[in-house]
């Protein structure tokens, strides 16, 4: 098949054009092959253009000859050129041309992506921070990694890959993710707070995070309105917005977001849904009183919406017992429920649960199926091993003690050096204190200098919304043990002074 | 403080009310207090109403009297009563009258929920098969997990979340992922297919389908159109069309899908996206070829569109070299290129990757934060181990080898037992053959029937969508070693007959 053959005036400058490099892993043919390729697509050799002689460009750039005749087959076997008999290797006729390579250099971030356009609803910066740096800090209430049963966990982990049963868990397996966990999870609900609900209708989720946007995602559209507390779980509020959906914030008292508010508004405006953490309020730590929980639950009754309730710290609650869920109470009807056994044994195993109405945890699981399919089984298999042997049971209990412990000793601190400077009330449960600074301190400055001396804080900036500016800090004690507790304060009385 | 107390004419039957379950591991004071929750929120005991007295409760239902008051204790510090002195223990009159709890049975799940609403998007069944049950299964192009490096990845994991630094990494981190995973992956593109990125630019995914999800989630809005194949792997399908954008279906022929047809369609609509799988095309494995691929840049950079270029299966390709991703032609910035460890290493473990224009990468990056903050860092530490110690290549190098014999073993069988019944083309790449079976065999019975006989195939029900009813399934053979491949092929042969 003939082609129309163009001639090139002069060779090109392959000598300076074909930088090859010895020491690289990668072969001498690629490397060439690789540079033909960039030539024609920044449209330097153009469709039809020949290539140099084999004999040639060997000379010219001082390898075997060999090696360019494999560059030249490979370049025809990947489609970019063409060998025409006792002529030579030319570049495909029917390639289209090509622009020019944009001379920009892409590296630079300062300059604006303009080939294609996408929504700006993420061009927020970054919420969250990497902990992963051995580093003091007082984070906002995380656990301490180091309690949890983290070598049981991982023995059981490998154990499982290693059995020809357990192999059949590196296949894909269910959405909702092990059953084995689901049903660990089912009944440990069921001991600890009543909660009675089916395997069926109980869905494995990567921490309670990705219960709140499953939950977003199919309850809120455009415009529709959820309720959240004046203050609220950041993240949660992003969550929220990013579907379209409008907050309407609820004042949040001492015995947590006020219903009666709700009620009130909801005379003039119809809700979607109402999120809370029932346990304990997100920044300030309140606990839901019973009475409180009961009227939305009416309220949820007789105006048809949704409850997102985000119990995430049931698990750590130091002064009587928990209160019941409003899941435990509802039979369900009107509540999701999510929880999170990240948040109690270590933040980057990404393990939490949703459970809701049947035909809601169907639509759900259908949703995340679409997001990553279905989460780590043998991660979940280990998790359940941990349950049903009695090892997550007594780390609770152990990590409960050691907590009430650390948020005692972390109180008392605050209370001995920082009585002019912080405001606080001993948190019932969870693993922060809610802390009110003195207005005259500016806690973006001290994070600043405290990082100097080498403890993170917080800036706050994460607690702030357009109704709350409290000039507060969720200091969280969990994860420091007695004699990092001593140096973090000792740091920040030294920064504030 | 007086409150109005009602007096109950009757004592409620307590006795039967009340079943108390000695064998339970739930102590009896938190069953007894359990049962009298359940009593006040149905709306039996109504609020103010009084409880019994212990020392009755205690006879009645035969347990200790202490017991009992445990239970009244537990049951005035949840909030739900109060002891008012000399008189005895009252339901709390201010808890706001819940209406009686519905009398339907909430297991039943033909009954549709009606508290509150949401989206019908995620109605449809669930898509995903469960394959971690030990049986035969011809499945769609899955790895075989046996030949995966996993005690070595398992000896990584267990290894690091026991070293001293090693703990870090149970913390929060980088939203992007493990720095050192993302390092290997640079590497490892860079090496085998010409594709340099920087680190930052890296997003590590939930499988590379959540690299789709977030792509879909940016890209598309209401009513957008996205071109797709005319055959589609149907779960990318789903994705884009939950964001409420159209599909246009692109013919697919043995180079893959046709840029010219797409370039017609352009002249009267505009596109936001293309989607492709370059090596090889969901479901009929053809590979796009050189010349089709730099027409689609060529229409993207004209048309101001982006690629999403879902390049899964680069790494098995039996015949010559891969050729070269878009991604690596176009410098990067018309393409979002997503690639997978999960598709060729283990399905369960769920790793992939996405990397594209930094400020998309960014937005990909804010959007992956909200929905499930990151991934599980030990494990992508233990995987950029397996990269750093050649690990991965030594991997890949063996299961193409392998594959390949299992490609053309499965063909042979193919040609030999099913001439009749079956056409294909011998893959070039990818782990699965796409078969096309005569008109006049049922897939769907053909599936019911040969499970009776111990073997899973697919029905062909998730190849086909509303332009694609060609009588066809992917027959993976990857996962099957030589004795399964037979045996799978007999029952099939059998079934067929």
């Amino acid at each position: 098949m003939p082609i129309n053959i163009k001639h090139t005036a002069q060779m090109l400058p392959y000598k300076s054009l074909i930088q090859i490099d010895r020491a690289s892993s990668i072969p001498l043919y690629i490397q060439i092959c690789n540079y033909f390729i960039s030539l024609i697509t920044d449209g330097t050799l153009q469709p039809s253009e020949m290539l140099p002689s084999t004999r040639n460009l060997a000379l010219l750039i001082g390898v075997d000859r060999n090696t360019i005749k494999l560059a030249y087959e490979e370049l025809i076997s990947q489609g970019w050129t063409e060998s025409i008999e006792r002529k030579g290797v030319y570049v495909l006729s029917s390639l289209p041309v090509l622009t020019q390579k944009k001379t920009h250099n892409v590296k630079n971030k300062e300059i604006k992506h303009d080939a294609f356009i996408w929504t700006n609803k993420f061009s927020h910066s970054i919420l969250s921070k990497n902990f992963q740096k051995p580093q003091l800090a007082i984070d906002d209430g995380f656990p301490d990694v180091r309690l949890a049963p983290i070598d049981e966990l991982m023995r059981e982990y490998r154990s499982i890959s290693r059995k020809f049963y357990g192999r059949n868990f590196l296949k894909y397996g269910n959405a909702k993710g092990s059953e084995h966990l689901r049903e660990s999870l089912c009944k440990y609900l069921s001991t600890t707070r009543g909660l009675n609900v089916e395997v069926d209708d109980m869905l494995i989720t990567k921490g309670s995070q990705m219960g709140i946007y499953l939950s977003a995602q199919l309850l809120l559209e455009q415009g529709d309105l959820i309720a959240v507390g004046v203050s609220n779980y950041s993240t949660a509020d992003e969550i929220f917005k990013q579907t379209g959906a409008k907050l309407l914030r609820i004042p949040v008292d001492e015995y947590g977001m006020d219903p009666d508010y709700l009620e009130q508004a909801l005379k003039k405006k119809k809700i979607k849904a109402v999120y809370l953490v029932p346990h304990h309020h997100s920044p300030t730590t309140v606990t839901l009183s019973m009475e409180r929980r009961l009227k939305f639950l009416k309220l949820a009754k007789e105006n048809k919406f949704a409850i997102i309730e985000d119990d995430y710290d049931f698990d750590f609650h130091y002064t009587n017992k928990p209160f019941l869920p409003l899941a435990s109470i509802d039979h369900n009807e009107n509540v999701i429920y999510l929880g999170s056994i990240t948040k109690t044994f270590a933040p980057a195993l990404r393990i939490g649960f949703m459970t809701g109405p049947s035909d809601f945890i169907h639509s759900a699981t259908a949703l995340r199926e679409l997001i990553d399919r279905q989460g780590d089984t043998i991660l979940e298999e280990a998790f359940a091993l941990l349950f049903n042997q009695g090892e997550m049971n007594r780390y609770y209990r152990k990590a409960l003690k050691i907590y009430k412990q650390r948020r005692d000793m972390f109180c008392e601190l605050l209370k001995v050096h920082f009585s002019n400077e912080i405001e606080f009330k001993v948190p019932e449960g969870g693993l922060a204190v809610w802390s009110v600074f003195d207005h005259n301190i500016d806690l973006i400055k001290l994070a600043e200098n405290t990082l100097k001396k080498g403890l993170y804080i917080d800036n706050g900036l994460f607690y702030k919304n357009e109704l709350f500016s409290t000039n507060g800090l969720r200091l969280g004690f969990a994860s420091l043990d007695e004699k990092e507790m001593a140096e973090a304060v000792s740091i920040l009385k030294k920064t504030i002074r």
